[in-house]
Order: structure tokens, then sequence, then C-alpha cells
């Protein structure tokens, strides 16, 4: 297929690569930045354009990968060349597409993006959703030459998955930089962690989080607790985080022995 | 080595099972409850015991992986045999073996362990402390042969560690069971977040957590954020968590652009 990326942010780098390895022709790459339009315009083999004016229509599907709130000012911009225009935002509705067109849609990749680091598209799982069918097959096929994960989600599924994504990923990764700094401050290295870290994430690959739970709360070992707040004095906003998680372990196991 | 292991937990089980892999003669197996001590006995080629009098003074090291607050007695009750006595606990100072034997060590490995689970021990950072040089080096060519991430920690840094685990492990396993909650009652499937979790904890294997934060908090994109904090309705204790960590998260990168 012939694919425009709006935006040069993780997502459409990552998503304009993909779609390169996989034999789709690039055809432009726009970014208000020039110089970012220009570095992954190059690296996928589309021209960059930093100005909607001169986009083309010579493609087949547009593909918006900017800022939620700049979705819509896009779309209303390129409407106008009949194709079809999906979005790639976990919290933004169809509809802000459908208001400009009908040939909308939504290829939504649920992982967590760096330009620093590579990612396996494969096994990233891609929620679609569209206006129509013929609008969702052209996407289904998109779609299907990078991922073998496939989904169809609506909107307010979508809404839900992006608040568990926040919980499952962004809020965890904010943990750890807690730990590494909880070491840092005692001259220690966050090497010691990153078994750790990994073991506790390959565990849910198979396993349900609740089933897995390890810890003082979910042993309900108040000395342990009550040392680790007092380990936290002068630190209150990591003291409220420690007592709300361990209060919803500590709930979740009610009345269960867990593990050491 | 001759070594006899004291607790029949996931701690337990896992260090007499490397120590096994590794060529050790493992003992004894101390358990209150004889089936268990029996179960892990039966795996590791040692006798099962459920009374300490019955404990052979015929071994070099006494590994003790019983709940924290269990190690003071256990250790009363071995002192007498004048062999090396190391605890496994993270958060439990040397002292309280000190108080019964100066053969005293700690060997506390820092890792998640379930029995379900298998876990390559090869990894797995193993935290020294001893009383003295010759318990320290008994305990370091142990753990020489089922590990390469060896540290010395002395207690105090062990339970700074404790801490921070708790913080690395448990805090984002209860967090990925909030969000596989989220999924289940909207009929979604936990298999969608699996590899975002995944590669979560993958970038902090080479990064550190606070240069590869993404989410709406690091984007200060508080749109989003109040409708997260809305589709929570009636459930305030995970609102307040969102409301913590988003905090946390804004004040990591106050001023700083974050990644989409």
């Amino acid at each position: 297929m012939r694919l425009t990326i709006i935006g040069s942010g993780n997502v459409a780098t990552h998503m304009a690569a993909a779609f390169k390895n996989a034999g789709h022709r690039l055809v432009q790459v726009y970014s208000p930045t020039m110089h970012n339009a220009a570095l992954l315009a190059y690296h996928v083999g589309a021209a960059a354009i930093n100005d909607l004016a001169h986009i083309s229509a010579d493609t087949d599907i547009f593909i918006i990968a900017v800022k939620d709130d700049a979705i819509a000012q896009v779309a209303g911009a390129l409407a106008v060349h009949q194709k079809i225009i999906v979005h790639t935002s976990g919290s933004t509705d169809l509809d802000v597409l459908l208001a400009y067109t009908h040939k909308a849609g939504v290829l939504y990749p649920l992982q967590t993006f760096s330009k620093i680091r590579e990612v396996d598209f494969a096994t990233v799982p891609l929620c679609i959703e569209a206006a129509n069918e013929s609008v969702y097959t052209d996407i289904q096929q998109l779609a299907a030459t990078v991922s073998s994960n496939i989904y169809s989600i609506n909107s307010a599924g979508r809404k839900i998955l992006h608040l568990a994504a926040v919980f499952a990923c962004n809020f965890p990764n904010y943990l750890y930089g807690v730990a590494q700094n909880l070491l840092a401050s005692h001259q220690m290295d966050f090497n010691l962690l990153r078994p750790l870290i990994l073991e506790t994430a390959q565990k849910v690959q198979e396993q349900l989080p609740v089933s897995v739970q390890t810890g003082p709360a979910v042993r309900n070992d108040e000395v342990t607790m009550r040392t680790h707040l007092q380990m936290l004095e002068g630190e209150p906003q990591l003291q409220n985080i420690y007592t709300l998680l361990s209060q919803g372990i500590i709930k979740n196991n009610n009345g269960r022995v867990g593990d050491k």
C-alpha cells in the first residue's frame, strides 16, 4: 500500500519503519519541524514535508500519529483528499475523525515506544476500529503485514485499554525509577534490581498477577511494612504511595496466605 | 559442600534446587509441616525432618529460609552445632544471628520466586554479608557455584535493597493486576497487555527508568489524566493511586518534554 505518515514522534517512527520493512511504500512524512520530518522520511524512503498544504493525494492511507489534541486539526486538513484517514491514539474516539470523513479508522498499537530502542512489531497488539467494513478490511490487511496480534476494539474499549496501559506500563516504570533512586542514594547500582524487574514481568506472561504477588503486603507482614515506612521518613509522597499500594495488595489477598 | 535447608517455601525451594544442580549435597530439609519437608527433600535428595531436635550436625552450612519472625528461634536451636548459619532475608539484620553464633552470614537472593516457575539462578543477584572473613569466603564460594552476580552488601544496604525491591517488583505486579481487572470488567483479555508489560521491563534492562518514561503524566497531558480519573469514578482507591503516581512522574520530569 501507499502510506503517508503524519507525525515524527515515537509511534510515527516505529510504525513507519515497520510498514517500510513489510514492503509498503511510504509516500510522505509530515512534521511541522522540517528537521524531524526529514530525519524519519530519510529512514523510510519518503518525501519530507512541513506544510500540510503540500500533502500528496497519491496515497492510500493517511496515518496520523501526532499528539491527541492535534488530531482533529490534521484530519480537517487531510479530508479533502478523500482517502482513508486513521489515527493511532489510545484515548481518542473515532468520532474525532468522523467529523471530517467517513473513510475513518483507528490503528492503535498497544506498546511503549522509545526512539532509542527497536521493538519487535510482530508481537505488538494492534487494535483496529473503522467507520465501515470496507475501511476495516483495508486497515486489517495493512495491520496483518506487520503483526499477528490484531484485535477489533471500539472507542470505548480502547479508552479502557489506554487507561489499563497506564497502570501496566507508565506507573511500573515510575516505580522502577523510585527504586533506582533509593539505591543511588545509598551508592548501590541499579543492576542489582534489573533481573528482578524482568522476572516480575516475565512471570505474568503466563500467570495472572494476583496469583504471583509476593512481598510484605501479601504476607500481611506488618513489622516489615512499618519499618519500610520509617525508612521513607522525609519522603511523604513515597510513604503515601507505599501505603496505598500495600493496602491494595492486602485488599486483593484478604485472608489468603501469600508466598514468601 | 554439605547443606541443610531450613524451610520449604519459595526461597528454600529454589535455592535448594540450585545448590543441588550445582553438585552440592543436601543433607536435610526441615519444615514444621512434614508433608512440605518431604516434598522438597525428595526433589533434592535430602532427608526430611519436622523437628529441629532431629537436625544433623554432619553439614557445613545451615541455610535458613523461613519467615523473618521465625529466624531468631531457628538460629537459637541450630547454634549448638557450631556450624555456619546463614539466613536469606532481605529485611533481617545479621545481628539476629550474631546473638546465637559468630559463624553467621547472610545470603540474600534478590529475586521473586514462585514455586510454579523456574528461575535461572545464574542471573540472580546474590547479596552476601558475614560476621568474619572466613565465613564470608565460605558463603562466597557457595554462591559462586550458582550465580555470577555476587555482591557484598551489609545489613543497612540490604534493608534499602529490600525496600527498593518492593517498589520494583511487588508494586508493579499489583498494578499489573489493576490493569487486568480493568480489562476483565470490560470483557477484554489480559493478553492485550502482556507484550507491553514485558517491553516496559526490557526497556530498563539497558536504560534508566526516568529516561524511558512514557504516558500522559510525562507529557503533562491534563485532558487525558482528567478523563482517566473520571473513568475510575467509584474506585476512590484507584483514583488516589492514579493521582499520586502521576504527580510523581510530573515532578520527575518537571519542565522536560516527554515522548509520546
